[in-house]
């Protein structure tokens, strides 16, 4: 079996919202699954002394055209929410807690919060909503709410967002095949056409 | 007839190399023909307070990769020249000269300037090189090398990167179709598809 493909992203990014819909079904077309590795697109941006995309000048205004347009490109329903972009720390808490606690429940979790954020624009910031999304998903609420608390899942989250970093991940989504790093919803057909002839 | 595509550009970008080598034919698809058009990538880098790509953390080393990747997956023959990113003031000066006195040769010129920097390794950040190019395509080389002092020439380099940033271009290539703009090398299909299907 080969190695799964990493899939690293940010609960609040819309062109990992539209990879999200995605990445499943390519790595399947290939015989490979996917590896979802949420992470905190913001502390990344901080570390490499960047503004947020959102927050550039020009290519600011230009990406959020771009989101809209991306997401009818690609045939997947969404918008922009009213409050973007937000901070995904509980989300990304509750994704790695999952993980541990109830495996199979974490990407359903992930697909999940991403509708609700992209496409049903409710307030994945808070904790509320975070908890509301796990419990619909399936998982144990009270259980849930004690993790976003507990500090060695913060702990868990802080290290996956420093293992991103120290694997070169400086944007979202990007996704590593075989050690192979590819940034951006764009080179979804890149990851496509390596896995397909084996590199290039 | 259509109007046709702006195909913003510094010779420098290593994106808009391999761009350049597909933009007339993919316009010529469509009935288009495209109007090329230098800047200064250093110059809108600045004036957005934004380091260089190449110089940015972690995106810097992943895009020196990816240049070369890129490459490779779109069939351009190329590497990333030892005196790499250089100014390329004069070589978009002596594009807009040509574009005026002899028009037929600013996009041969054009083409000429990324192959002798991207697959010939040539220092076209140098006066000498630009005007060794412009005589290869047929330019008068004393005309031209006047053309490059002339403070007239320098204004409409200027005027023309100032146009560019006007027009919200934040980065390179940047092609605009009937007034949408779309960033980076990775769109051309999406501009492809944007043409065929008039939009989406």
């Amino acid at each position: 079996m080969p190695d799964p493909l990493s899939f690293y992203f940010d609960f609040s990014s819309p062109y990992s919202f539209v990879a999200a819909q995605k990445i499943d079904a390519l790595a399947a077309r290939h015989g490979r699954t996917v590896d979802w590795r949420p992470f905190l697109l913001g502390v990344v941006f901080k570390r490499c002394g960047m503004p947020l995309m959102v927050e550039q000048p020009m290519k600011g205004e230009y990406s959020r055209h771009d989101f809209l347009r991306s997401m009818r490109y690609h045939g997947v329903e969404g918008h922009i929410p009213k409050d973007f972009p937000v901070a995904t720390t509980a989300a990304a808490r509750g994704f790695y807690w999952l993980a541990e606690a109830d495996p199979e429940l974490a990407v359903p979790y992930a697909k999940a919060m991403f509708l609700a954020y992209f496409r049903d624009g409710r307030p994945i910031g808070t904790r509320d909503t975070v908890i509301a999304i796990a419990e619909e998903v399936g998982a144990d609420g009270a259980a849930f709410a004690n993790a976003l608390q507990d500090p060695a899942m913060k702990d868990r989250t802080r290290d996956a967002v420093e293992e991103a970093i120290a694997r070169g991940v400086f944007g979202a989504p990007m996704v590593f095949v075989d050690g192979e790093a590819f940034w951006g919803l764009d080179r979804l057909t890149m990851v496509d056409d390596w896995l397909f002839r084996g590199g290039w």
